[in-house]
């Protein structure tokens, strides 16, 4: 931690500060500037985050060193995270493509895009059974009956399926049917269902909020990890800005950024985040291209029809599409793709 | 719901666009322009929510005509709602002051603060037994203790007590003390939470979310009041923008936007709006005279030494200042402030 | 300048980071934290604007201590700024009420206009020769003519006429005429812009752009300032974010954080920061009680009619109306207004 | 455009909107609905645009059918546009990479950096003489001195040279250097310079500002195009959000927005977008899988010592690697690059 004084700070605004500071057990070091005074804290910082330095007299700033996250940071992990899921180890080699409905509407639309995405690639089933909706008047999915049908079409095709949890009281439910549990954007900062799905050991896909700093992002992996459960995978969806081209803008190089600074893997929603069925694709190559790990896709038998989502999903022919365009840009990317 | 065509749309693509929408149960109107055809679609248009009519073939754009709200708009009720807390109602003439500290750290604070903020007019107490932090290492609250520290509050000092719920399993515990549960920033789209807690009838305070938009929060009061709970309290508390010199962007427009748009009270939370001790007093002042039906202030014994939030609670002195020098605001918005 | 280093910064590293830093005159003060350098730089900070620091290997972050602006800040002048402009000290006690319409259409319109604002309390008279307008096919002003009008209605009224300069071609054009210029929010980083009316010693309204953070403001108003034009008044306008409900989000709190960082005035504009007329009177008196220095207000004959803003325009009794209710709130605030 | 009427809307009132409509010379289709009417305005949208139809009575909302911009409409132009440059039509097959130093610091850096770039496959070269800085105090560029290092390296390495125009004043000069104008980001609503270089017929090079929509944008280059310079060429630099990570929020999803909306080519800014060296691959790649038409890149021999922009040039090396980086993702975009 770094403290910056106010100009004019007198000598006793600067040794109460200090005291402060040593009274949980750092060190300081004094910088004597021309016109501020610099105080820098040496030792344990985490000791000094119930307190509120601003609050002392004199102090104009304060600055941290270390990265408020740890078992998500680069520096916790030599090696990047591989989580496998359907074959495939997310964050390897192999780009991972979970593909599916927005809402599981009934057993045999699961089932048809089940095999139609399969055929084209995809590795994993996503499709929701518990739906977070703007508004109440909205359909909210199938519940349970949704995750059986899930169990049923895993069984018919092998793909394992990922699947939202919004409840505290669910995560037992949703983890006896799911491979993967979504934690989703508006739920990211539900810190007691992070904890809750903390406590399994099943791959988690946490979707970044819409107003959430890449910062803020890792601080909510932090809180699964934090728990015990390593297996966190990411998932960038777009966040809320002034633009309106976009139902939400797409922050391609929160990818980057975030493959940087943690060693978990990185997946891509090109289908909320532009919210446009022609923009998936376009979004999907440069997500890769971008070094994501895999995608995440809305794709529905007939999008026309869709009790949800249907503005994005792509229908079986576009799937098919994308994902023979989207080859060269995999191989590009030095990555395979399952055919 | 208003259909525009694109340009160079069908006579096909908009008897097809007509026969989905006819086959909900609406009429449309047709209206022939030189570049587009627009499509009026009238009757009830929650029927066409299902339908992602942007997956039509020749559909650009959709105008929403109503409202997607209903329970929480103007135009639902007559009159500006009112709900009784601590001898004021809120919504009415008299400005409501709730104050206290973000956490409750311990008995002795929480009352020493009761007594202090309740000598200047504050009339119910907040504080927080759960709370949400963005860092899986900082305080999280003392959880049941901390209730039961805010009811023995209560009872000494008459105070009713407003502290957050965070977990659809704590709804039951946290309503067995609380007189009005609060559903924080972070949660104003969890869902379940807001459905559990429209089963009560205590008075819900409902904090809008960091990126949500004016509609989102009524849509977010109408989950609550379409669950049977009508006692919806809403406050603006800062938005997220690119604005750095405050912690919040204080959206100050949206409490008159909100007087027109809902019969619902709406709060100012001063405090978290600007996260900056010295901003509480003019944004407090200015909320008022905007039209706001109360304040949420944080006060502590020792904002240096606060668990959470010291940089932006005010002491006992820095409150009884604000409250003396609040009150020719209210006056001027012709309004009372408790004595 | 702190510089913060990376996690296993090599002390090669830290040697060469010092030598560049010293190279340029400053000494430097090394803090060795646990896991990470922190190297202080001491003496004058400017002459490490030129430098890349964070391309100096081993550099993960740098933090300012000294503020980029000096003329504008708090700390060059003792005293706030008075700017006196037809017979108020912009910045004194008496709050500036600058009213008129968006463009000049006509000299009739405008000697009606300028009569009814001055009738009620009003002390300068705005109006637009010269309009940036978002589309090439939009009314963008009468130019000189317009300022011929203006100035012809300065003489029969006896109020000083505010008006926006867009080109620096145009600045002595606009200076023979106006008593102050407007600089708009589409032209705050026009740097030419701000330079060429620094030469002038004429007050100089600064608006704030639409995605400038306060201290991009005060680095523009520096602009001003550092060509010798000390007369700059600020003026909050809205910033834009990912709001609908109205035109720009109002920052509010933007108006206490200026006064506390600079020693210039502090203007708002309600009109433009609403963008709607039923939220002109909210937000002015949110304004006066946030410790803004006066108000800019547009006011039309006819708003149904105007070329330009007429959403957000008063009509003559809507302003009588506002400066009537607005008179308590100034009063509250410890200020004047003309009667 | 649509009208839509507020709940309750009297006929009286419904009349006096359809007077006011077509005494502009269109034709009214009212809609009748259970809660609001609906007028349909049929006939040339732009007679309207002088009209502020929300101040007229019973007007709740008013939706546009057209797109304000005409020129750079995609329904202008069966074909999309090419602007030849240095051997390359933007726009084309080809991949367009312009690169060279923020700014011109010396003619010695200059050509160095010229060669570099070239040899890697760079078809033109970039750089500063007039440059737009936050601070007064920062470095302004070397002005007309700078133009004729720009011009002598030309002649002594084949490249063409685009550089920034920021002043009305200094169009005639920069255009008797430049090969292509750019205008900032800053200044992408400085409506008269665009006007000024409106009359050129040299290609202009214009980039997005911070806080401009897809629709601003094309705004503003239809200001170009209006004044008969059809030779635009749009840039995405990212835009300003609450990210803090990277400098600006590289907006990906514009690009292929751009590519459906408009005829002009698109190209990417990777540099200015991230802020950050070790984003420009990554950025770069996914601009160009993303359908831009080419890639603006700073390069400086030694970024350490740059006079701005350091943080996010790139070295010769580092370029040389990007380069032969970029060329798999080029060919999955079946997209060509120089050699």
């Amino acid at each position: 931690m770094i403290i910056v004084t106010r100009s004019g700070v007198t000598q006793e605004e600067v040794d109460h500060i200090r005291e402060r500071v040593e009274s949980f057990g750092l060190r300081t070091h004094v910088s004597q500037g021309e016109h501020r005074t610099v105080i820098g804290c040496v030792g344990d910082e985490e000791r000094l985050q119930h307190v509120s330095l601003l609050s002392i007299p004199g102090v104009e700033a304060v600055h941290a060193v270390m990265k408020p996250y740890k078992l998500a940071s680069r520096e916790f992990a030599a090696e990047p995270t591989r989580i496998p899921l359907g074959g495939v180890d997310i964050g390897g080699k192999e780009v991972m493509v979970i593909a599916g409905p927005c809402s599981v509407e009934g057993k045999d639309m699961l089932l048809r895009t089940a095999r139609a995405v399969r055929a084209e690639g995809a590795r994993a089933l996503r499709g929701g059974a518990f739906k977070p909706r703007t508004s109440p008047y909205s359909f909210r999915g199938l519940g349970e009956q949704g995750l059986e049908m899930l169990a049923q079409v895993r069984t018919e095709t092998g793909l394992p399926i990922v699947t939202e949890v919004m409840d505290t009281r669910q995560v037992d439910l949703v983890a006896s049917y799911a491979d993967m549990l979504q934690i989703g954007a508006r739920n990211m900062q539900n810190y007691n269902l992070l904890m809750e799905v903390g406590r399994l050991r099943r791959p988690i896909l946490l979707k970044r909020g819409m107003s959430a700093t890449v910062e803020d992002l890792l601080l909510a992996a932090e809180y699964v990890m934090s728990q015990g459960n390593p297996n966190v995978v990411l998932c960038e969806r777009g966040i809320r800005t002034f633009g309106t081209a976009t139902r939400n803008t797409f922050d391609l190089a929160a990818i980057p950024v975030l493959k940087q600074e943690t060693h978990l893997p990185v997946l891509a929603d090109p289908s909320h985040a532009g919210g446009r069925r022609d923009l998936v694709a376009p979004l999907a190559y440069a997500a890769i291209a971008a070094g994501a790990d895999g995608l995440l896709v809305e794709v529905h038998p007939e999008p026309e029809s869709a009790t949800s989502d249907g503005d994005q999903s792509l229908d079986f022919d576009q799937f098919a599409s994308l994902m023979k365009t989207l080859r060269p840009f995999v191989a590009a990317a030095g990555r395979t793709l399952a055919s």
